[in-house]
């Protein structure tokens, strides 16, 4: 850890507080972790006993650390949202879920030609561009942009998409219901207009969710970008089954033709026989 | 987008590019977007076409904005890694496979008590901790920390695991096929130490993967924290099928009871009946 600039401005503990903040903030010192004691604080940062105190006070006020008799200091558990990046549903639905007050403010809705690769891949000449800020009981959550394709989606107000989920929207009123598709994730620091919106800071991060998603017969159906405000959110994926094993071997296959087809008829005779065989002691 | 800092001591072609940039870098201005023309940002901004026309030159000198002959300007396509995250397999095995020269440097190996909620996870008292920074044709691209279950994974080195993937020794040392687990994804900045470590500036945001990984048989075998360079990284994530309709509505569910089983009975029985047929039919 670099030393403390002795001759700037701010005192001792602010930026102890600071050097401490950052790396709680990005994990290094994880949630649930042990701080170190005062004294190895003290000999690191090289300042007094009361400068590390009042550090950890800062941190202990602002949520950060949590003090327990006898134990010492740690990391207080991450309160962050969760948001499963696997599924097709909208960050609406998932926190709506977990009863969290959710709404949405349409802050703009035209249409548009279609200017980028994303665009065109929507089909058409010209889109629908929506764009949405979501709070979490009140606070700013996610700005999102989204592209629609043109005529299908003609006729969507900005009305209806208000405090609404947009993917069930999209289902009531044009029988499409979002199915497949890919996401990308990254990290990006706010421009000036996105720290405004997400009321953060210009080059704070933001974890980023793009995609593109299709119906239920594969059809283009939207475009999206979604900002997140990083302090407030994490996002989940559950590793997929499937062939781990980094030399890549497959699973083994059945045997091919009709030797194959009479094993498989074989098991799904078992089955049948063992399901009568229940169904006869069910009361 | 609010004014230029007439007053600053930075000239006003550099302030346009850094807004400009900002923008490009967090997707706001996606890859593959128009820029406006030299006439509108002149407006915009409030400045002479000439400041206009350097700062897009710097952009263009960046490889942030392509010139196309009749077309204007617009964003170059991104350049990055990408990681599909919903496999076990690691960094390492995924780089490889693209046939990027990757280079893993072990910074420390140490065997700790278990400290956080995490490393108890593992399910002993002790942990071996390892530290890593891999490098992507010579460019820091993720610094990883990884704490191992301890006797088990007891009498690894340092040499055995520079330039290697750790999920390889660990299947061919001690026979853990890394299997299943969950995956959390976040946006953070920086800190001092991060920031020496993957080159980059303190507040830079990093992607950072954590995870904790299960083997073939379901036991604990790897905590993980990984930060990536975001410039330089975009997470993949494909979409599960299942149930993705936002009503949330579950597929019909059986009758239950005796009635339930003999419709199951029923549906199996028919499966074998209709695979018999195809084998007899296979020549």
């Amino acid at each position: 850890m670099p030393g403390l600039d002795r001759a700037a401005g701010r005192p001792l503990h602010v930026q102890v507080a600071d050097a401490l903040r950052a790396q709680i903030r990005d994990h290094r010192l994880p949630p649930g972790s042990p701080l170190d004691g005062e004294i190895v604080l003290q000999e690191r940062f090289g300042v007094a006993r009361s400068v590390v105190r009042q550090a950890l006070s800062t941190l202990v006020a602002e949520g950060l650390v949590e003090r327990s008799r006898g134990r010492g200091s740690m990391v207080a558990p991450a309160r962050q949202h969760h948001r499963l990046v696997q599924r097709a549903s909208g960050l609406y639905a998932q926190m709506a879920a977990e009863g969290l007050e959710v709404t949405t403010e349409v802050l703009s809705l035209d249409e548009e030609p279609a200017a980028s690769a994303e665009d065109r891949w929507l089909g058409g000449d010209r889109v629908l561009r929506l764009e949405r800020l979501r709070r979490v009981d009140g606070r700013p959550l996610a700005r999102i942009r989204t592209a629609l394709p043109l005529p299908r989606c003609a006729g969507l107000t900005a009305e209806e998409l208000t405090d609404a989920s947009l993917h069930e929207v999209l289902t009531q009123r044009f029988s499409a219901r979002p199915t497949s598709g890919r996401r990308q994730v990254r990290a990006v620091a706010a421009d000036v207009d996105l720290a405004r919106e997400l009321e953060t800071r210009p080059g704070a991060p933001l974890l980023l969710l793009e995609g593109r998603t299709q119906d239920q017969d594969g059809r283009p159906l939207e475009v999206f970008a979604t900002w997140h405000r990083a302090e407030d959110i994490a996002f989940d994926v559950d590793l997929e089954a499937g062939p781990a094993d980094p030399s890549g071997s497959p699973p083994p296959s059945p045997p091919p033709g009709r030797e194959g087809l009479r094993e498989a008829a074989e098991q799904a005779q078992l089955l049948a026989d063992r399901l009568r065989e229940l169904a006869d002691r069910e009361p």
